[in-house]
């Protein structure tokens, strides 16, 4: 099939109890495209300033993501800076500068308009709906949000949550979404606008797919050092899109194993700063911790 | 085999943010015995004050539970009150009464004393020590036990550690007894005391089952709703080691059957206050739970 991701490429300074890092490779698309790249070759849609290495660039192509989608702008790349806790699941955003990301605003190429399986990052709601105008009957978009959304442009991520198939989130944005605490409640809530199956993302704790006609639930695979959770969500979603892609089968059981790949390429990513732990990984790698996931809740 | 579990029996008065219960029945021992009572005819130890209600011990008795060691004593019942938040995890302890379990320092039955199974309720670890020293040649001793003994009586738990094979706790406080907060790390530090395995305890995210030669997650049942959390984790071990004696099988396929039934049980408990879902299960309603959690992690 062929998967195109719509999401941000970015700088990213992040700072852990132990470690800083100034300036390093991040962004939504950056994360999901390098997942998903393990399992079939997406379409990267997204925009850099000048600023960008071209190496890195060159990166992303020889992981066979097509990036004629990306475009380099004259500015500054997108750039944020976070800080995690003890708790890696307690992270504070420092600063956000949008740069060049401000106006981004793609027009797909003819061939991506064609892409079979959509994946909106968690960029601007309106921005996911103007995409997803552009493609020629898609036969899965998935679409992924922040809580800054859910605050600041609930009706429209509401109005674009109409027009997709899978959506991904936070628990806890679930719950701010619907203003429901329990997720198969508010999960459901969700369902009933169109999607087909909600993925709650718990970090540590793994995910949860709640479907119209089975819930599955994914656990985390048990990482020795949580170095940097950064990107686990996209990373996450890229994984489940790019076998999902793969197979081209949207089943229950495949939607489950999509599941279990996205908690694998998790678990590579936050052993390490930024993307560098998805730069070279080996099939065999991810399929030894599938079966360890496998392992760990038989019974 | 022969299961005897040691813990409290008590009067709990619980708010939540919608109902408050005044003095219903509540306590570790009460909780782990009722779920026990499904797969075992557990021995029960604890002493309550002539306040405590016989129509409970009846109930107890009737549930095929071991009354002869509970105590009857002159004065007031061990009497707790919490309240709890929206987010059910989030509990505040408002008052604590020991009353009648001040002197509690039980003598066991010649009986009692050959019990196979042992489990320490989260008594003081001093307390669970004594007990210990009465049992001739237990095959399993498993202990429980709260925050409030890692900060008070932290050499005392260390020391019974030595002695046990099962420690369960929850996961904060496996991360406050060893200072590590990967819960893999911090395990194996105490599997390296004595045990032969820790069941750490995630509430609503499952419980992680960390052996010297295993690791299993056994993932939450998903309730519709969290009406009282309280005697969840005491629910759970009953329902543990209450299977694990029904079998007598401590290899890890049982330990992880076991781990599972507990979560059943536990998913139980917190559907109403107290007590008063254990009262009236049935094993088809426990096989029901089972299955499902059979199909929540199939991939």
């Amino acid at each position: 099939m062929s998967l195109v991701i719509i999401g941000s490429v970015a700088f990213d300074t992040i700072a852990t109890p132990k470690t800083r890092k100034e300036r390093i490779v991040g962004g939504s698309g950056t994360y999901s495209s390098l997942a998903a790249c393990y399992f079939t070759n997406p379409r990267l849609v997204s925009v850099v300033g000048d600023d960008f290495p071209q190496e890195t660039i060159a990166l992303l192509q020889k992981k066979g993501i097509d990036t004629r989608g990306l475009e380099v702008r004259t500015g500054k790349t997108f750039f944020w800076e976070g800080s995690y806790g003890h708790d890696p699941n307690q992270r504070e955003t420092i600063k956000t500068e949008v740069n060049v990301f401000q106006d981004f605003s793609p027009k797909l190429l003819p061939e991506y308009q064609r892409s079979e399986i959509v994946f909106l990052g968690n960029i601007d709601p309106d921005l996911q709906e103007g995409i997803l105008q552009q493609l020629q009957d898609p036969k899965l978009v998935a679409m992924d949000t922040i809580s800054l959304w859910i605050n600041t442009k609930r009706d429209a991520l509401l109005r674009t949550l109409e027009k997709v198939d899978i959506f991904f989130a936070n628990d806890e944005e679930i719950r701010l979404l619907t203003g429901e605490r329990n997720l198969i409640k508010a999960s459901k809530k969700l369902l009933e606008k169109n999607p087909f199956l909600v993925v709650a993302k718990k970090g540590e704790h793994g995910a949860l797919l709640i479907g119209t006609e089975f819930v599955f639930c994914a656990v985390s695979y048990l990482c020795d050092e949580v170095v940097d959770p950064t990107g686990a969500g996209d990373t996450f979603a890229g994984g489940f899109l790019g076998y999902m892609d793969s197979v081209g089968n949207f089943d229950a059981a495949h939607l489950r194993k999509a599941a279990v790949y996205g908690t694998v390429m998790a678990s590579f990513v936050i052993e390490d700063f930024g993307i560098e732990r998805l730069k070279n990984l080996t099939l065999s790698d991810i399929e030894e911790r599938f079966e360890k996931l496998q392992d760990l809740v038989l019974f």
